[in-house]
């Protein structure tokens, strides 16, 4: 159904620890709008663990989100446990590193040490930053009404950071069939969304 | 912050009435996952009308979404009151006539009509098809709890629709700040998500 081709392998940029910028909060909507793979971090009882996610919405430009996290992923537990999570927005080059995060359990393995990527504290959560990724947002659950019926929790975003240096600023999104659409061509249509001068 | 860059302009695709074909309604989740623009229609007191959509989600396999439709848009009302629409999703064809949608209200305009976009009768819902779409997702309100509070509603996917013959199947993102970003390369990783082999 989509076209298939071959995405430029690219080399993880470097990352220094101390690279990572404060980001507008109320401009954060913009990394979770464009609908990317993302990587939900938690943190229990001090074991800090990774997943890939790509069910995951904007619900409000305070910011809130949606996502939904299985119950039967380990993060589950940890979510509804510590109400704390991190959405780490991953791109091309760590495109491989998101699938194999996807295909296996915190329960069974250190995914921070398995996968070499490195976790930063974050400043408001427990659970870690990703140094490795475009951008960070600390997020505090803030109504898991959802949660029994749908695994469907609302976050609220209360600190967000982005590593302006990093060159490679590609984002991917899941076709759900086992291929990943890099991000092409960007076009600007800001003059034409007339209704929306205030908030673009 | 994105690379801006110039999009192909390509002419709409021609339509046929008859073209749209039944697509595997447990596979409907995929046209959502990858986060694109999608168009929700909607028909309250026998008047279709279209909004342009950026905040949805995969909830479920069944299918189910999550979708959320600001209170202040015309549609809201129609979808409470009728608890049908449409998810149709267009391709990078049709990107400013997307934007254009969502600059204009229902309240005033026959979108329609307006934008030369051809509603077909759907089977199991009141909310026309968009015979232009690549895909067409009937859906059912099945849960609005957390409508009053974030305007976020459930839905079941009811019936699906492709469009096998068009030839423009590339989708596209908002990046919430008047850019669209096309899809770009895709990569095949269905070998490497060992833990998925049933679902891809």
């Amino acid at each position: 159904m989509k076209r298939f081709g071959r995405v430029v392998r690219i080399k993880p940029d470097k990352v220094e620890l101390n690279q990572l910028k404060e980001f507008p909060l109320d401009r954060a909507f913009q990394f979770i709008e464009p609908g990317p793979v993302v990587l939900l971090t938690t943190a229990h009882q001090k074991k800090p663990n990774i997943m890939t996610m790509t069910w995951h919405m904007d619900v409000d430009f305070v910011p809130r989100f949606a996502c939904v996290v299985s119950e039967m992923n380990y993060s589950f537990a940890a979510l509804r446990a510590t109400g704390e999570c991190v959405l780490a927005i991953p791109t091309v080059d760590l495109m491989t590193t998101v699938v194999d995060i996807g295909n296996c359990s915190g329960q069974d393995v250190d995914k921070f040490d398995a996968f070499g990527l490195t976790p930063l504290p974050a400043a408001k959560v427990s659970a870690p930053l990703i140094a490795e990724c475009l951008a960070n947002i600390e997020c505090r659950v803030i109504d898991d009404r959802l949660a029994d019926k749908y695994d469907l929790f609302i976050l609220e975003g209360v600190k967000a950071w982005i590593d302006p240096k990093r060159q490679e600023r590609r984002t991917f999104h899941a076709n759900g069939d086992g291929t990943f659409v890099a991000d092409g061509r960007t076009r600007n249509l800001r003059k034409r969304m007339t209704k929306w001068q205030s908030i673009i």
